[in-house]
């Protein structure tokens, strides 16, 4: 086990001190919503500021029903009883990998905390890159191959984890990738981990979606929360929904969490349970929330576009991953820091992903780029034009001329 | 590692249901403080819920400086940098077994969580009972024997843990012994984990206290959090404050915090920073709730005195840990299926705390006799004789017919 900070921190901090020094830096490091709470939510938690009991470490039961009903409503009849709630889905999905054991496949690229938290419970996760033009799925044959040869060397491989839609691609798996990871799963007897934080956010809702649990619930954990769909990063909770029967690996799974969160703070429960209810003013919340992230990664798309990016159109979340190797500047560290150093752009390493170092890819989060007090945030998320706004289109300016100078950092 | 439900949730469980059920159970053993939230820390949430923001893995600045000028006014002069905020003491006790690797010195018996936790990260605890008549530290010099002996076996043996004052002993370990103590971790190296979380809850604030941070500054992490001196334990906070110069272990503490669990809830933090600059209504608080503490804890003791038992004078905190043993009916398992099953008293077996499965001990916190409604315990802690308070004065009375009628299950 190495404990050391992750690269996403450091370059976060690094990106921070710049800013206090007083550069311009644009900010499209951070996986942070970047939009304010919802004012029904905030009334939630001051309504249940009383509540200072430990109460059950797997949440309170309202908790649990809501979330149920939130799983209810997109097909997936969900029992309380396998719903576990925990302090953001992070810590959930660390339990997860304590609680399951073995080694775990990832796609390659994966975000950063997979492999960091694999490493801490000294599991050796395999890497396995996406099929073609995809993203947050690993290509489902060469995990059957990649599962074969690590267990024929002598290693325990357990589970495999899709991330619906995807950080850092900002791609959604087609349903055929995903039933044929299903299938693998079957044969190889994986359990499958699908995280579907962002499964609010796909921009366009007609595109079909299927999570694992969709064709394989006796065998498929779905973890989710409301950082990134109601912008409650700073709030910590997560929810898990956990396979038909798994009784087991729910006791696990609680062992573990009692051991070291204990359950989230209950105010913050209180007001999840409404939020999982989805009444009607969340909903056009999201609604926005959505709007807004997908008119924004369109138009940096458009700016890494332009600037000769090989990168995919993104589905889901506030993610994009640039390819920038046609301009021959080096791997994902050198263009890292040359887009923060010449071009005040701030974005993360490929590598930090698990991707090739030596490929110039970067992921790059539009979420920042809504404003600066909680005002000009509200006015962005309302907005039937966001992009006209002018700390918008400023910065949009930015990164169109940084991308054009990098070009030239060639010569 | 092995993962499952730990003695304590189990026995909880099954007073909870026989509760369900209808049956009369005192419940002696949960450690939940069982007293109501200031409004001052409820207003102090209230005003924060609009903090959404991940910020610091640290936790946030306001809070580490507050934290920091708690310990000043109690003689440790404190570096906020040097600060770490958790989303409960447990999670940071989690996070520093991580860090610091090795095995551990914990006092027999301890908290349950503490071997647990070590079991997790595949540490092997050392348990080395406390000097006669006292609690929550290991006996000095049977710990220099004892890591002296596991490193001629080829374990590495990193640090030492005490509980002051102790959870479940209810002792406040002497200034000598941990004057002893600090002696021995010099020697040998080993870094002191003080839990203080019951620090303010010493019933007489006239018994002196010495933290191994007034003697060792420089190899002592002290934990503490909000969870029992102001009733906090569902808002999930923590700090902990590590050795002058200890930078490298911060920056893996916060590596561990970053990939489990983030930071503490923010707005949560808005209010700890409140409690933590020790305003006067909060002092007020703590000071009540000491009292009522001290006043129940001295009330059980005399009951279990009156049976017989060998139970030392509780000095801290809300427990008692009282031996049984001249009843002989058996171990700490038996004795305690006894006492809830024919006696309707619930307490926790003291093989739980890692003590002999032989000795007839239990624990028993008294923080449940408060009462049942907010305003029964509102009117226990702001009462000046809260034992003639009728659900209070049954309760005691339940107890010292159970304790009567076991002294009979020998016959």
């Amino acid at each position: 086990m190495t404990v050391t900070l992750s690269a996403t921190l450091a370059a976060n901090e690094d990106i921070e001190r710049r800013r206090r020094a007083g550069e311009r830096v644009l900010h499209l490091a951070f996986g942070e919503a970047g939009l304010p709470v919802h004012p029904a939510l905030r009334d939630r938690l001051a309504a249940a500021s009383e509540h200072n009991g430990y109460g059950p470490v797997a949440g309170a039961a309202g908790l649990r029903e809501s979330a149920a009903g939130y799983w209810d409503r997109r097909g997936l009849r969900t029992d309380p009883e396998l719903v576990v709630c925990g302090p953001g889905s992070k810590s959930l999905l660390y339990g997860l990998l304590l609680a399951i054991g073995g080694d775990i496949v990832l796609p390659m690229p994966s975000w950063v905390s997979y492999a960091a938290q694999a490493d801490l419970v000294g599991s050796r996760p395999v890497l396995v890159p996406a099929p073609q033009g995809e993203g947050g799925v690993p290509d489902p044959d060469r995990v059957a191959a990649e599962v074969r040869a690590a267990r024929a060397a002598g290693r325990t491989v357990s589970s495999v984890l899709v991330t619906l839609p995807d950080n850092p691609t900002g791609r959604l798996a087609s349903p055929e990738s995903i039933a044929r990871l299903v299938e693998v799963a079957r044969e190889l007897d994986l359990t499958i981990i699908s995280d579907e934080i962002y499964r609010d956010l796909v921009h366009d809702p007609a595109l079909p979606y299927t999570s694992p649990a969709d064709l394989a619930p006796e065998r498929t954990v779905i973890t989710t929360g409301l950082s990134k769909s109601l912008a409650l990063g700073g709030w910590r909770i997560g929810v898990v929904r956990l396979p038909t029967g798994a009784h087991a690996l729910r006791g696990k799974l609680l062992a573990v969490a009692s051991e070291i969160w204990s359950a989230p703070a209950a105010p913050v429960q209180e007001a999840a349970a409404y939020a999982f209810g989805e009444p009607e003013e969340l909903v056009e919340r999201v609604n926005l929330s959505r709007r807004l992230h997908g008119t924004l990664a369109r138009a940096v798309h458009a700016c890494f576009a332009a600037a000769g990016a090989r990168v995919p159109e993104p589905q889901g979340g506030f993610y994009l991953y640039p390819d920038l190797g046609h301009l021959g500047l080096g791997g994902s560290a050198e263009l890292t820091k040359l887009l923060l150093e010449e071009h005040g752009i701030g974005v993360l390493p490929g590598h930090a992903f698990g991707d090739d170092p030596a490929a110039a890819r970067v992921r790059v989060a539009v979420s920042l780029l809504y404003g600066t007090s909680p005002e000009q945030r509200m006015t962005a998320l309302t907005s039937d034009d966001p992009l006209r706004l002018p700390w918008i289109a400023d910065s949009l300016d930015h990164l169109s001329r940084g991308l054009a100078g990098l070009a030239l950092d060639r010569a």
